[in-house]
């Protein structure tokens, strides 16, 4: 039997000499690139040669997938999939009997890196101790040191969303022997943790610490965490989002902070991006704002391409697809 | 047989209310306060009531301890006891049958957790990105986020000093699965990890993309980060200190990080403490300072208390002592 030869195309940004190697990589199979920019989180511009493709591996435009005659699976460079979740294309791709893969693994490590940088940051009051310049065992330095929390047993730490940053995000807390909270939408009783449905959630932001938000964006997340929900968060507690910026009602968010309800949040993700210079959260001390770096790592290129490369050689073998999302 | 009934002075910073309980907890033994301020990391005034006294818990004045007619054990309120560490007082303790512990165990989880937030600070740019208004996707965007490390197995740790903080980030650090290292005096065949004697460090140093420095002060410490060790240092490597200042050469830190050799240095201890504004490494962007605070935790009057009355069970039982250190 001889394996069928796909056309792939390439739309993650490479070099000249990344192009070259990703190519060597993929043979037998043929690599197209698209010219100019393609962003990292934006969708790229339309891209008519990509009509020819048996496979795309980037942020395509998807007038320009939905016009792809040959089309039989795109595996997206990101872990979010907003712009693809929508019932045209869910019915495109399933009529075509199209695979969507995504890139979760990639993201996972760094993300749950990032969340506990966040909750480290947060409880070791890490802002105020840096700026700190009070002399030691003054009044001043005794209460910044006491704000300092330690986390133990009687730390509780809420995950929106349990997928798999949260699961990392799980490991690398167990070692404190902290109490971890998950809300889930739909348990599957793997979870390790205590899974709480989203329609009891009320009761977990009112327990927990640290509320760690990793939901994406959906119709049924959109300004998942309103002024309700907020105001139902455990007074002195962090917020943190790693998630997507429209899930938080972000009015809501900068009310509890200046309030005094939250201690703090922690935000990697915005709407829009970057937020405003003069946006409300900006002016507040206790908001700390990273640009949507949460999935950033120094070899990003490569363990895409590397991800790319183990879903294709399971393609190829007629294998299931790891990080399929439709 | 009839327990004897010993005198406690107790010289850790207590409110009325906390005296009266800690009275409560140690009875039928006596405990005795001394007035006006007990500094945290200084050491108290000469206390003249402390002659009579059997037991100490806190920061004594060593010419008053070696007044003291009826000591039998003093319990140190910190982890360093640089000020007792010397010939004549080791003597004095040796001769009389004196007992002497520290509250290594108190501080041993908040500080390696405060290692384990610089450690994910430095590795995810914390500072950088929380200053950053670049927009998303643009080149100094994407700089940014290819700037963000992943802690994993081509990640090395260098623990500078094996005592209980460095075996407690140890564990913290096992689920990243990053390669760790340890430089200790005497190995005990029982550390877990790699132990690299002190003569043998620089090599050590060469691998390391995180050297925390643990090291108590004493006269084999002091001046241990000289400018040979920086040097040997792996370039864009971070250097975290939360043991003493005095072990560390500043003007080499200070060279080691404007030559760009480092990537950066967390410290949450310098010499002296505060560092004046006008120092040096005040002015290096990737110096990043915490005002010995490492140790701080909400709790940490009540935790000392719990491990003092631990100690006091022992004593009166004649048990071994917890944190014993002469």
């Amino acid at each position: 039997m001889i394996s069928p030869t796909f056309t792939i195309r390439c739309g993650i940004r490479l070099d000249a000499a990344e192009r070259a190697d990703f190519s060597r990589q993929v043979a037998p199979h043929h690599a197209t690139f698209p010219d100019g920019e393609t962003p990292i989180l934006g969708a790229a511009a339309p891209d008519r040669e990509l009509a020819g493709a048996d496979i795309v591996f980037g942020q395509p435009d998807v007038a320009s997938l939905m016009a792809a005659k040959n089309l039989r699976w795109v595996h997206l460079s990101s872990a979010g999939y907003t712009r693809y979740d929508n019932d045209a294309f869910r019915a495109f791709v399933r009529e075509r009997g199209i695979a969507v893969t995504n890139s979760s693994a990639v993201f996972a490590e760094p993300c749950a890196q990032q969340a506990m940088a966040f909750i480290l940051a947060a409880a070791r009051v890490l802002p105020e101790a840096l700026r700190d310049r009070s002399l030691p065992d003054s009044p001043e330095w005794r209460r910044l040191r006491r704000r300092h929390a330690v986390l133990g047993p009687d730390t509780t730490v809420l995950l929106l969303g349990y997928g798999a940053i949260a699961r990392r995000l799980a490991t690398l807390l167990a070692p404190y022997g902290v109490r971890i909270l998950a809300s889930r939408r739909k348990p599957e009783g793997d979870e390790g943790v205590r899974v709480v449905p989203p329609e009891e959630v009320s009761g977990a932001l009112g327990e927990a610490d640290h509320v760690v938000n990793i939901l994406p964006a959906s119709s049924s997340t959109i300004g998942f965490m309103d002024a309700a929900k907020f105001a139902a968060m455990k007074p002195g507690a962090f917020f943190h989002n790693i998630g997507r910026g429209d899930t938080v009602d972000q009015g809501a968010l900068a009310t509890a902070l200046t309030s005094g309800t939250l201690a703090g949040a922690w935000l990697d993700v915005t709407s829009p991006e970057p937020l405003p210079e003069d946006h409300p959260l900006r002016a507040i001390p206790a908001c700390h704002i990273t640009p949507h770096t949460a999935g950033g790592h120094t070899d990003e290129t490569a363990a895409l391409v590397r991800h790319f490369t183990g879903n294709l050689r399971r393609f190829v073998a007629g294998e299931p697809l790891k990080d399929r999302v439709m």
